[in-house]
């Protein structure tokens, strides 16, 4: 499976505020290009932070990209996948409605009561992992459903263990001309961080776009 | 006073890893372009949490970089400046040796005996602010002192105040392709963050520099 990672963030790595408000980092340069990724990829994934934050729905507001995915073979929209080892997710979420398909990946520390709430309302889960998600076995599960290409959007948390797990063969970081500081705010990278052994990228491309930056890096 | 902050950092923005280990983000094409920048200015400032863990000396290697200076009328070495607001810094600090003249800017919370310790070792002390360094009137008087370029160095902690207190004209990021992580290491603004009324620049330059990039941006 080929696994992309795509984010927008400030000039100082944030991907939101220290309250998580979402705020306006790229524009509609920068939307158009996601959107395109949106409608090449299998499945887009993100963290259960999120999911709890934005609340997004993660689907195609393009109509002819779906027409274009159909006949391509494809599903009208990629599956969206959560990361969520204890099933956090409120069932009433949007990435949870009826726009597309969706996979909660859960780890055996997930409380039944959750994982049938989710079920009721459509979801697929994926369990694998005592008390985190085990990305690498998720993602050999989501393959197995078909994803060849899966596009991750974030948080820092999902990210981060993505790169511990030397999953990720591609990223792209759009640059916003902003700051937002805070020794509390996510960046693109969280959880407890490398202290050695840090991942070394190859800088592909590097383009302006809108008022920032767009840089993409080979990964593996 | 123009007032230039320049620093290294990662793919996800931070400065180091969680635990302050120095590591190499740029590369020779950068030191060499950081060098010329600290050739050009008056004075380079640090704050005392990058001292403490790098113990840099911040003076220009470069005997002929001096040479230019003392023909251009400038002292051989830029100033060094250590905003401390506690007066933490150990008197054996490489950036109170010999190699430059250092003013240490601290709060009226600083105890008399670190004051006395620090001027006996040929620190000049600048005292602004009640419990917190105040940079505003702090580099008023660093302007007194014939300071007209700023060169400002990190850390995080640093870059925030001097962005909160809206003191910054110029920043230049490199970025180095790897990725760092940790939703505790220091990134390049740190502090409490903004909320509300993000800083906006405008991207003047983005120029590839050995394996990494550099942005430019105007900030005022």
């Amino acid at each position: 499976m080929h696994v992309a990672v795509n984010a927008a963030m400030s000039v100082d790595g944030k991907l939101a505020s220290r309250e998580r408000e979402q705020l306006s980092i790229s524009g509609p340069e920068d939307f158009d290009r996601v959107e395109a990724l949106r409608a090449d990829c299998d499945a887009i994934m993100v963290g259960v932070g999120t999911v709890l934050a934005d609340d997004p729905s993660l689907t195609l507001d393009d109509d002819s990209a779906s027409a274009n995915r159909e006949e391509r073979g494809q599903q009208p929209q990629p599956i969206r996948v959560v990361a969520d080892s204890r099933a956090r997710i409120p069932p009433d979420a949007n990435v949870l409605d009826e726009g597309a398909d969706t996979v909660v990946l859960v780890s055996e520390a997930v409380p039944t009561e959750h994982v049938t709430s989710l079920s009721s309302v459509g979801a697929t889960i994926i369990e694998a992992g005592t008390s985190r998600v085990d990305l690498e076995s998720a993602i050999r599960e989501l393959a197995d459903l078909g994803v060849e290409n899966l596009l991750v959007e974030g948080g820092g948390e999902l990210i981060f263990s993505l790169f511990e797990a030397d999953l990720v063969d591609e990223l792209s970081v759009y640059i916003g001309s902003l700051l937002i500081g805070g020794r509390d705010a996510p960046t693109l990278a969280d959880g407890s961080g490398f202290t050695s052994d840090y991942p070394e990228f190859e800088l592909v491309s590097v383009r302006r776009l809108g008022d920032g930056v767009l840089l993409e890096y080979e990964t593996d």
